[in-house]
Parts: structure tokens; sequence; C-alpha cells
């Protein structure tokens, strides 16, 4: 999750090019534009279309293909609010944990010398900003990163539960866990406690944005933990994160299991 | 999509380690397991969970979290027939078209030295497969790669009709269109002749797969593809395809966009 300054805060890339591109050029599917006057530029969905539209969004920032979003789009919260407190979100979450399980049981030689190691993100991973998201439209809202760690000095957020039991299996393994977050380091505390609270103990390494790097775009920032942790002869078996940008780059993990999260988007 | 000799095709990956796991290591969110003699080894699930069950094993495949499945869980045939042939499914792929289209009008600033390109996958987003596959359970029957080939000969596939355009609206720009596909060589004729047919015209190079890379990873393959047209100079600026095997490795696109698709995955 990227927090922290406004300078570090995502461009709205999609909601910019709405704006620059003309109607006939940007013609998303299934839309009707707007009576003129009705205080939006944009293209809005039809009534009928409407789960398709928001449902469609979802799946590709899911893919990827949409990147950088700032807020959900105004049409689509209700869309999202139920998907992420449904049992479908449960399901695809768990099926994804799952995925990691049967990774970690079927094909990883571990050698079991110290250097075996598993990243996984905090936000949306470990931990679940859900309650403070229901309060904010589900993304709906841009981000306010005050307000935000705020909340996470509250150390309320609750475990993703099938996550911390796959914590435990894997801490069992004897393989060294790495927390890499772009939570930023003054909430170490905070986050310290949440994570103990909740039942996560045990973690070699805990890494946080420092102001060194705290602009940095995270992608870079995560990739530059992963290869401060090859250059100590780790070997990185997996990474369980929320974000492709907890994936992408050098050096990379052998697997990456990814899991949903429409709310935000961290470059 | 692969295809060819069957030393090529896809390990059953997860249908392999399910069966090898034990029924408490491997315990799937929302399952039960059937009856013993039921003649099936692994857990199912409820018909109320049907559902949810396969929508999170369809969001997990899009995610790349179920990789190298041979066949699509036979309880999910029905769900995944359903999509493949609904609005949805062409609201998520149309989706992902208008976002390339976005990202072409805005983020790239083209050098117009005939040295910028672009680069299609040919099944699954220039060319729809699905009436062969709605005959073949929609990936539920495991792929036989000479009756699937018989399928391309008959040079019979439609377009995908929002790729089709927006492959015009890239040629418009005068930038060099690539087709890699993992169909193989004696297959040129076909394609060439059923990309024709239904509205493709004036690609650059169509890539397909000769004898010596024939089994090699089709990620490697079309990784190898990709360096070679770096060598030439090309600056590759997208990649659209339904498979993140045409995306992994080295050299990258500047960004890529997945396309829909739960029948079937090539490694």
């Amino acid at each position: 999750m990227q927090m922290g300054r406004d300078l570090c805060l995502c461009l709205a890339i999609t909601g910019l090019c709405i704006g620059l591109a003309s109607g006939d050029q940007w013609n998303i599917f299934n839309l009707v534009k707007k009576p003129e006057g009705g205080g939006r530029s944009a293209t809005t969905p039809t009534t009928t279309n409407l789960r398709n539209y928001c449902e469609s969004w979802r799946i590709n920032v899911e893919l990827n293909n949409i990147r950088a979003f700032d807020v959900v789009p105004e049409e689509c919260i209700n869309h999202i609010g139920k998907y992420m407190t449904s049992s479908q979100y449960k399901a695809d979450s768990e099926r994804a944990i799952e995925e990691s399980a049967l990774y970690l049981s079927c094909f990883c030689a571990f050698e079991g010398d110290g250097k075996d190691a598993w990243i996984f993100d905090v936000d949306e991973t470990l931990l679940s900003n859900l309650p403070y998201f229901k309060k904010h439209h589900f993304g709906g809202e841009k981000l306010n990163a005050s307000s935000f760690e705020g909340w996470m000095r509250e150390r309320k957020a609750p475990a993703l539960e099938r996550t911390l039991s796959l914590y435990h299996e894997i801490r069992g393994k004897g393989i060294n866990i790495f927390l890499i977050s772009s939570r930023r380091e003054p909430l170490r505390d905070a986050t310290v406690d949440n994570l103990i609270k909740v039942g996560y103990h045990g973690w070699k390494g805990l890494i946080l944005r420092d102001l060194e790097n705290e602009c940095w775009e995270v992608q870079s920032y995560k990739a530059e933990a992963r290869k401060r942790l090859v250059d100590q002869g780790y070997r990185i078996w997996g990474i369980i994160g929320d974000q492709w940008s907890s994936f992408d780059g050098f050096p990379a993990a052998k697997r990456t299991f990814k899991l949903p999260n429409s709310m935000y988007y961290v470059s």
C-alpha cells in the first residue's frame, strides 16, 4: 500500500486520459454519453450494463490492465464494496493462498541451510484494512494518507485468516519470512503491535520505507529490498501480495501469488 | 496456444498435486470430501458453494496463481462455458482492448522511424477458437493437438471484433505489428488465410514455432522472438495476449494487456 507524502501518491492515469481523449477516440464498450450539462465529461454506463461495466473494471484492475487509478469509479463503488465484503472475495483470496500452499508442498526443494525465504506484503495480505475502507467508499474516495496512517496507528486491522494459517505453515517448515511493506518506518511500532495482536510472529525481517526510498516507486523499492536479501544469499521461493508492484522487477521470486484487491493501486 | 507434439503438452500440476497431498494438508476453502468410493480422490465443492468455487478457480487462473492446468475441472465446465459465452467475457475483453487504446493514445511517444512495434498473440486475441471449444467442453476435455490443429486448418475462427478494430488503429499509426504465436509453422497458410478472411492484414511479421523451438516452453520461445526484434532495433511498445507466457521473460514490452481466457493454459 502506497502512503506517506502526497508527492508519492499515484497519478490517476485513467481519469486523466479519459479527460484528454475525445469522445469518439475513447469510446468505452457499452457506454453512452451522459446528456450535456450532467456535470460529468466522461461517459457513463447505462443501468442495464452497469454490472458488466463495473465487473470488467474490476477484472481489468486485477489483470493489471488498468493501472494507477486513484479512486474506484463513482458508479462502481457499490459493486466493489459488494465484492470486497462477499464470500466470493473470501473464496478468491483463500484459493490464492491454497495455491501457495500447494506450491510449497509440491514444488519447493528447500535446502534447510537457513537461506530459504518467503515474502509477504502486509496490507490486504497479512492484515485487512477493510474496516477502514468500509468507511471510505471502498476506494471510491481519494486516499488520504494521514487518515489512513491514523487507522494503521490504531492497530485494529484484522488478519486474513487463511493467510495467517499459511504464514505459520511456512514458519513450521523453517523458512525465513520477510515482510516487505510500503508502510513508512514511523509506523513500525503500530505495525508490529497489530501483527502480533492478530497472531503473526517470528518473521525474520520487517522492511518498511525510510526517508531514503519513501518516494521511489514501490516496485523499485521492493525490488531493491529483494536484491538485498539475494545479496545476503537468500533464495526467494515466493511472494504473496495484493499488488503487481510487489512482484515486478528484479530479482524476481520463483513464484508469485496475487491476492485480489480492487480498492487501490500501488505503482 | 500450446500445441503440437504430445511431448510439449502442459503438465497438469494442480491435478497432480491434489492427488499427492493429504486431505488435511490440501483442504480447499469451502470444500467437503466426497464419500469414499465416489470415484475421485480430490475434494469437491458443495452445491451451494459451487459458483464461488468455480469463480475463484477462474479468477485464480486469470491471476496466474493457478498454472499449467490441463483441463478445466469437471465441476466447473458449466461455469466456464457460461462465462466464455457471456456478455461479461465480451466486456472484460473489450475493456482490456480499450485500455490498450488509451495507452497508445496517451503514453506512447512513437518515433516514426520504422522501429516502433506492437505484438499480438493470435489465438483468443486476434482470432477466437470459441466455436471449437464449445464442442469440447470449454477446456474441460484434454486438448487433442491433432483435433485442434484440424480446426485451425478449417480457417473458420472468427475475429475478436474489438481487437480487430484496435489492430487497424495501430496500423493507422504506422506502427509495425508482429504476431507471435505458438501455432506451428505447418499452420502458416491456414493461419494467414484465416486472419485475412476475417479482416487482418498488413502485419510486419507472423512468427510461428518451427522444429528448432517447437518443444521449448512457450515463454522462452516468445521471449527469444522478442529478443530478435529488439536486436533489429525495434521498440516493443506493447503486447496483447491471453496468456502470461506471452509477456514474461526478457526483453519485456513497455506494457502488456492480458485478455481473459480460462479454457486452457500455455506454459
